[in-house]
Formats: structure tokens, sequence, C-alpha cells
């Protein structure tokens, strides 16, 4: 059995160097928030950007906003700051439009840098959005593109002379696993292809260094661990050496040249703006910031050792309490193979979840068998991890939820 | 001379049976707002919607929003509700995107129902944003496609047996010409040809009657007439009968047959949720919904006959009082030729508009000699029309746009 004890947990957070940054989310006083992967808990201060930006910049200064509540820049501005948190430079993200919408405008322009190739590599246990994105793109494309889906041991044999574009996301979202970013992207460049990384459950949880790692492409959301709000718009990274030559299928005035011009036809903007398409959800983008900020004030390498202290305490929680309770760990336990989360199997794993939530702790369940809980960790508390395992131990023992209202139902459509 | 008066104005909204809207709406007590064909103004209900949806729905709901708030849900269900304002269905529009995007996928579906021809009949001089859209497009496509620019006047002799798609903004931008949307369908059908509209302009301002103009597809946006907030999302009409063939090339699991099966392979969802693509920006798209609802409470035909009444007084006054003072309409005369903007040509119109606005009367200028007058027959009155003709006639008298403040300085960017 482990040694840890709720109290030893309480004075790891005690000891938490982020602990302060607790009382700046929202979060309910009777859940134990453990799904930040999926829906990001809401900075504080958002509630009074969502006034700031509807009653006052909208509702008072009306079109004049664009310009005088810098509405226009926005997408820019958010970029560059959000550049810092993934190891990017000034000029080389833009928050704009949604994570697949992005995904498409990125693997469209590797494409086009590599147009004698024809095969894009992905995985095909990835985020179904992913594959839709590039299945449609191909589709469109039409000239004889194909996918090669291959899951992460077959990624040496699949990046070959015949690879395009690696197209792969860093943290799985089911499993957890982390890929090496820097490793496979010398890979695909050492086959002459390029990488397009989906970094969806990367950004703010684990340590991003594009640049360095000489990524080409990227895209990520900012509504999981930078908390922007339901659906806040996704970003893209394009590495300046890519910009002036890549490909744009999807277009708009916001990436025009000179956009109050209204020429007929395109010239693409200087840098990464060219990227850019039409008129942005102002609202959505707006609330973004708070949570982008809140990350800036940590250092990647502060997030990432509190992640991996919660993370390491859950899955050894779950080890030394739930042996025998029909769980299976499928998460990584190396650090350097995981993400932020913790995924656990279970044949039950539906109504396990259903019963978890009606004691308070809120993971989620993804088809067909596992049990996904995250870790944020400018909210999340070491003794929350407790005192979830404990939850989750005691309903494994008592068997609640094999009761009947925990049955799987139609899948929400 | 006319014999309009100020009394006869107020007369006018005495008796404008959409008088009582008005307080709906915030507006600054300073100005007078004649440019919510570009921005809306804000439904004063949006202020406590954006709180709801922000402190509440994601503050404390958290990830169970997605069902209990109804996120997963609402653009469908805004789709069914802007359906009755645009004579479409249910089933037929989804809220969703920007339009943009939202234009990117029609015109790709209406090409793949005319696999065998190459051409898309545009105007232009449409916004720019169509423009690129759909030359980001076809060059994706290859295959020869071509864009046939024309304008008004040549849309007869440009729609022939090659033309594949006919793509027209409805009211134009900069002109507010209106199309007679029934009578170009009709054309584009004989010729074997397909049509969208872009609805930008007219939605919530013309009566607008999708199925009984034949039409195939459409887009709009909400944050004009619609007052849904800066860049709230735009939307998409399918008609049913082109729903199960039409191409997709921009997918994401929100369009999937089974999105939480979370399959690797895209299987698109029955009727119109196939044009989704990934998860939404939920706080523009729920305050797109209160816009939609006030113009629901009203008819299209009210606000149309309001709309004519207050566009038909702003020109006879101009008329009136301008002679000779260097404007020319450019917006045609007839109410069944224009949309709910009136456009004036003067060789200094940005000169003349940023000295207008700082007389309190708020429109736009369009590159390189419009001034851009909109009027929104829910919150615009009479004696508004009244005092802003009055301000323009004493500021060209006066010539104090000439003063040096006024200059164009470079576009904003």
């Amino acid at each position: 059995m482990s040694t840890i004890t709720r109290a030893s947990c309480l004075a790891l957070d005690r000891a938490d160097e982020l602990a302060g940054f607790r009382a700046r989310f929202a979060l309910p006083e009777d859940r134990i928030y453990l799904d930040g992967n999926s829906l990001g808990a809401m900075p504080r201060v958002a509630s009074e950007v969502a006034q700031d930006v509807v009653a006052r910049q909208w509702g008072q200064g009306l079109v004049g906003s664009w310009n005088e509540a810098g509405w226009w820049q926005l997408s820019r501005r958010l970029g560059d700051k959000l550049a810092r948190l993934v190891g990017a430079d000034p000029g080389e993200v833009l928050v704009t439009d949604a994570t697949g919408i992005n995904l498409f405008k990125a693997v469209a322009a590797a494409l086009s840098l590599r147009p004698e190739r024809r095969v894009v590599v992905m995985e095909g246990s990835n985020f179904p959005t992913d594959n839709y994105v590039v299945q449609g793109l191909l589709e469109t494309l039409g000239r004889e593109y194909e996918i090669r889906f291959t899951e992460e041991e077959g990624l040496d044999a699949a990046i070959d002379a015949d690879v395009a574009v690696v197209c792969l996301t860093q943290v799985h979202y089911r499993s957890g696993r982390l890929l090496d970013m820097r490793a496979v992207t010398a890979e695909a460049h050492a086959a002459g292809a390029l990488t397009v990384w989906d970094l969806s459950h990367s950004t703010g949880a684990v340590v991003v260094d594009l640049n360095a790692c000489d990524a080409d492409f990227a895209v990520g959301c900012t509504y999981k661990y930078l908390n922007g709000g339901p659906g806040s718009p996704g970003y893209l990274f394009a590495a300046r050496r890519h910009q002036a030559r890549s490909g744009l299928p999807l277009r708009g005035w916001w990436g025009h040249e000179a956009p109050f011009d209204f020429a007929r036809d395109f010239r693409p903007a200087a840098g990464v703006a060219r990227f850019a398409t039409g008129t942005q959800p102002i609202v959505s983008l707006a609330l973004a910031e708070p949570g982008i900020d809140l990350a800036l004030e940590m250092t990647p390498a502060q997030l990432r050792r509190k992640s991996l202290s919660l993370t390491s305490l859950f899955m050894e929680l779950v080890e030394g309490r739930c042996d025998g309770l029909g769980l299976e760990l499928v998460t990584p336990r190396a650090p350097a193979r995981r993400g932020s989360q913790v995924a656990l199997r279970h044949p039950q794993a539906y109504a396990v979840m259903q019963a978890l939530i009606d004691t308070g702790v809120v993971g989620d369940f993804r088809a067909p068998d596992i049990l996904r809980f995250g870790f944020a960790a400018p909210y999340n508390s070491h003794v929350e991890v407790w005192d979830a395992v404990d939850r989750l131990e005691s309903l494994l023992r008592s068997e609640d939820w094999r009761a009947a209202r925990y049955a799987r139902r139609n899948p929400v459509t």
C-alpha cells in the first residue's frame, strides 16, 4: 500500500508554488473538476471581461470598437501572447477560427510546400475532427492524395519519401500519451516531409517549444488548458520560413494585404496575418485572453512540474487503492511520455463515470471504455486528487455504478 | 423643396408600429447610429445573456453545460429559428462558423452537384471576402475551374451552359442594390446552374423567401441587421433536396453521423447537420439569439415597410436639402431595387464621414468615395433621419470637413 495520506496531500498543496492561482478561477464548491482537458474552468475575471466587451465595447462603442477596443488586432495580439506559451516568435501565431478550420489551412499549406508528394501520415485513433478535416481536404484536392493511417508504434515505418506531411496530435485525446515533438519532427524532416502538430491537449499543460523543435505548422485550442471558454477560437502557428510560400485555401478579407481597399483579387498580407479569414467572433475571442494571461503568469516548467505531480499522485493512488477493482491504466507512466490527463480503462466506463460524477468528481467518458481525468495545474490541488480517488475507490467497492440510472443511454446528438 | 418637417418626422414615429422596439436596444444617447449594416446595435437582454452564458453556464455548469445548457444543439436550434426569417424550413439552416467559411462550404457543395461544369459567376465588385473565398476554393480544386466576373448588368450574358454556380450577394455592400432572387435563381436554373446567395445585407432587412425562390444554397451573417454582436457566427442554408448529395470539403466531428463514436472515418450526419464542422464559439453563438428572437417578434413585411420608410425619407431629404453640395445618390431609388442602406458618393467621402461622425451621426466610409448609411427598422426612427440629414447639410455647407484632422490617414490594418 501507498504511504500517501490525505494529510500528506494537504502538505503538498501547502508547498505548491502555484496554489495561489486557484482563487483566480470560479469553481463550483460542490465538485472536484477533473475535466479541464475538455473545457477549462473560468478565470474569475472572464465575467467582467464579458460585461466589458458586450455592454461597453459593443453596446456603447458599437462599430467604433473595431479600432478603439482593438478588435481588429485581437487575433494577432493574442497570437503574439500565445506564441510565448509554445516557443514561437511574435508574428508566427494567430488566434482565429476553430481548431479544425486551422488544421485545414495548416495541412493544405504544408502540402503546397511538398507539391510532388501525395501522402499524409496520421494516427487513425486521433481525435476524429482531425481525420475528418484531412479526409475532406484530400477529397477536395483530388489528385490521388491519401492518408496513411498508422498508430504511434508504426510511425517510423510510415514516414518515408512519399510522405508530404506528418500530422499528429502531440498528446492523445484518449490515452494522454505525449509524443516527442523534437524527435518526430526531425524524423519527418529527414524523410523530406513537413509536420503539422495539433497541440490541443498540450498548450498550457506540457512544455511546448515549437521553434526549438524546428516545427513547421501547428494548431491548437484555447478552451482546454488555456481556459478560454466554451469553443473559444483555436490558433494556428506557421513557422516564419514557410509563411510567404504557403498555399492558402481558406481566405478572407482579414488576410488581405490591404483589407480596406476592398480589392477584387486576393493579395496575401505579410506574415501570419495571411492565414486569417473573415470577421471573427469577438466576444469568444476576447474571452480567450484572461486564460492566456493567467498561463503567462506561470512558466511552462512550473505548469509542467505541478501537472506531473498531480498526475503521478493520481496514478499512484489509483494503483495503491483500486487494485483488483477492474481498472487498467492506459496512460504511459513515464513523465516524458504523457500529458496532463490520466486515462483508465474499465469495461463499464460509461456507468462508472456517470456514477462518479454523481459523487461530485467530474471526469469524462470516451467510447468505448475509457475514464478520462484531466488535471489543470493552475486550479487543481493534490487533496482534490486524494478525494477523487477516495470516491472512485468507494464507488467501485460499493458497485453503486451498477444502478440502472447509470446505464448507457444513446449518445447525445 | 420638400414639405417634410421635423414635426412630420416625429409624427411618422408616433405612427410607427415598430417604435416600441427601440427601447429593447442599448443605444448611446449622444449618437445617431446609422451603421447597423456594419455592426447591429446590442439588444439590451444580450448583457444578461452574456452573464448567464459566461458566469453560470461556463463558470458553474462547466462541461455539463454542453448538455444542460443546450450548447450542443445551439447551431441547429438557432438555425431553425433563423430559417423562419428567410423562408427556409426547419432542418435547412445552421448558425455556425464565419460567413466566409460557410460560403466555402456552400460553393463547394454546389460545384459538387454540377461536376461537369467549371465556371462560377460572381460580381467583381462584391464584398471581397466572397471573391477571395471562391478564388481560394477554385485554386484548391485545381482542374481548370474559373470565376467569370461580371457586374449586375452583365449577369444575363454571363449565365450560360458552362456555369456551375451563380454566387451573388443579394444586397450589394456598397451600393445597397437589391437583386431579384427569384428571377436570377430561375435564370440560373434555366441554364442548368445552381445558386449560392450571400444574404449578409438582406437578413433582417428585406423580405427573403429562399424556398419560394427555389434557392439552392445561401449564407449570411448575424451581426448586421440581426444584431448578434461583433463577429457573431454566420449561417448556412442548404435546400433539403441538395443536402444528401453535396460534397463536404470542410468537416468536423459536429457533422458526423455519430459524433460520440469517435470513429476514424467521416460519415455525414443526416440533414443540414452534416455542414457543421468542429466545436463552435459558444458565447458568441449564444449572443446571436436575442437579436434573432427580436426579429421574430416582427414580420418580415413590417421590417421591410419601416426600412423603406426610413430609406425613402433619407433619400428625399438628401435630395431636397443637399442639392449642389457634391453628393450623388448611388443606391437605386426604386424600392424593389434596394436594401436597407443608402450610399452617397462624394469625392472627399472619407473626410466627410469622419467629420459627420464628430457631429454624432455614425455611418461609414467605403473606398474610394462612398458614404454609407444603414437603417435598422427595429431601432432607427424618422426623426433620427431628419437630424442626420440636417447635420449632413450643415457640415457640407460649412465645409468643416476640410479640416486637416479629417484627412485620410492610412487605412486601419
